[in-house]
């Protein structure tokens, strides 16, 4: 009984994962808005260090049709379109889907848990580097791990089933037993080298190569240690030194945000930002670089999409 | 007996203030570096409201010239060139010399003062928007205030015979009876506006607008305030607030880090940010927001530079 998936949003990352699982022999039913006409006729195409790929036919929808029911539906829209998300589910939620949620950020998932309560809420925490270039057409970049973590016990005994299907998919895989740990310690990278790739214009080699760039990352860094420990998670002392380490040594990359700000999309600011700092007020607690940072994002946002 | 000057530096801001104290008939020496041939044979141009002024014939010295010694010499050179300052200023400073420091910054009359303990030390913080437009050529564009503030007791019987002097070359002026809390205040509104101004690519007017770039400032100015505190330096509760209500009233003013930035000069950052931060770390306390800003104008500064 090899589970089937309806991917939510054709970008970079429902593209490159639904394009990998079909490869595997899943079943993948894509939901697509802008480029649905698109991929019906010409199909999805993957430019992949793993092999690029084309599918002629795909299973694809526009979010109004009829949609055949998945075991899991994967949501893979910026979160920058969460305010769509009860409406985009409703459909595709019945007693006992799986939502695997492969977006970035905090509270994601209590979301989803109070809007759908009959569903399996998981984490798929990804690390991957990919791009859309146009119309059914994503270059994966590089990297691809998913890191599964259950919302809660009825998560758990999904994930050694998941892991088994993206695995077959030849895409890496690891479990998690923490989602608040996992969201935090994705946060920790994600805060400091999202935005300064973009306030700073360079990928994280060009980061890491620049002292005071690397100071600001490891600042930020620290701040989120510490808020991350008024929530309740706490990293080993010299963690953010570790991953800045990991960061120095990583074959270059562009993050998410960066590449979202160069094609002048609406950056995720919302759920990496600001949601992580309410959270931590909340417990009594600010983070104020982390804050600047936001600000400066936030303007840096707003101009770059009216420019 | 009117004091006779001698002007350390013909920018924006000595070139114009000497201008000024020349035309109501004081004598005024001028030390220009790269420009002083120029002046000496086309003389010095300010472009002002308050009237055009094309001064023909001007004792503009290299700084390795016999200068006659003055009463006062006006420090006007950028704080980027403060490494130069001991060995400028050895041949100006006798008994009894007063030191008139307009620059921007913190710790500077301290400096001066263990330098050069025969001379008798007095800021004047300058509120000036003015900029150098080319040899010779200084551009006023508005404002002016001279505040001025003694470093000891040897300068408090100085102050009214400044303040004549300046006042009749028709530059508003005022005093103030504590050096620490005049340098304090101004920074109040430097470290948010002049790293702002730079960062945001835009002037007071711009920023003010802007919610998020208000509320960026707000959040600097109160770190300073803290950091003052810290320091000893105590202001009301309301002042932020109203020093913001101040700049959201004002005409559209371009910070003199702007005007630097603009000019790929380097920027003011260790007198205006990171000796600032050092005094406040002195005293048991961080700035965040105001630290992550000063890594950013730093990258910012080295990368204009360097373009």
């Amino acid at each position: 009984m090899k589970p089937t998936f309806t991917i939510l949003g054709t970008g970079a990352l429902g593209g490159f994962y639904g394009s990998q699982l079909l490869r595997s022999g899943a079943t993948v039913r894509f939901i697509a808005h802008s480029d649905v006409e698109f991929i019906r006729k010409h199909g999805l195409r993957v430019d992949s260090p793993l092999g690029n790929v084309q599918h002629q036919s795909v299973a694809v929808y526009a979010a109004s049709d009829e949609i055949p029911p998945s075991d899991v539906v994967c949501i893979a829209l910026k979160t920058t379109q969460n305010h769509l998300l009860p409406k985009l589910l409703a459909p595709l939620v019945h007693d006992g889907t799986v939502l695997l949620n492969l977006q970035n950020g905090l509270t994601l998932e209590n979301e989803l848990a109070t809007q759908f309560p009959q569903a399996v809420v998981i984490a798929g925490l990804c690390f991957l580097c990919a791009n859309k270039l146009g119309f059914g057409h994503i270059a994966h970049l590089d990297y691809g791990l998913v890191s599964f973590a259950p919302f809660d016990e009825r998560g758990v005994a999904w994930i050694p089933r998941l892991m088994e299907a993206f695995a077959a998919a030849s895409i890496p895989v690891e479990a998690q037993s923490e989602l608040t740990t996992a969201r935090w310690r994705k946060l920790l990278w994600n805060i400091p080298f999202n935005g300064l790739s973009v306030l700073l214009n360079r990928n994280t080699d060009g980061l890491m190569a620049d002292a005071d760039a690397r100071a600001l990352a490891e600042q930020l860094m620290t701040e989120v240690v510490a808020g991350a420990a008024a929530c309740g998670v706490h990293f080993a002392d010299d963690f953010p030194a570790q991953l800045l380490e990991t960061t120095a040594r990583m074959k270059p990359y562009a993050p998410s945000m960066r590449l979202d700000y160069l094609a002048q999309r609406e950056l995720e600011i919302e759920y990496l930002y600001r949601r992580p700092l309410r959270e931590v007020m909340q417990h009594g607690m600010r983070l104020p670089a982390v804050e600047a940072i936001t600000r400066l994002l936030t303007i840096a946002d707003r101009h770059n999409r009216s420019a």
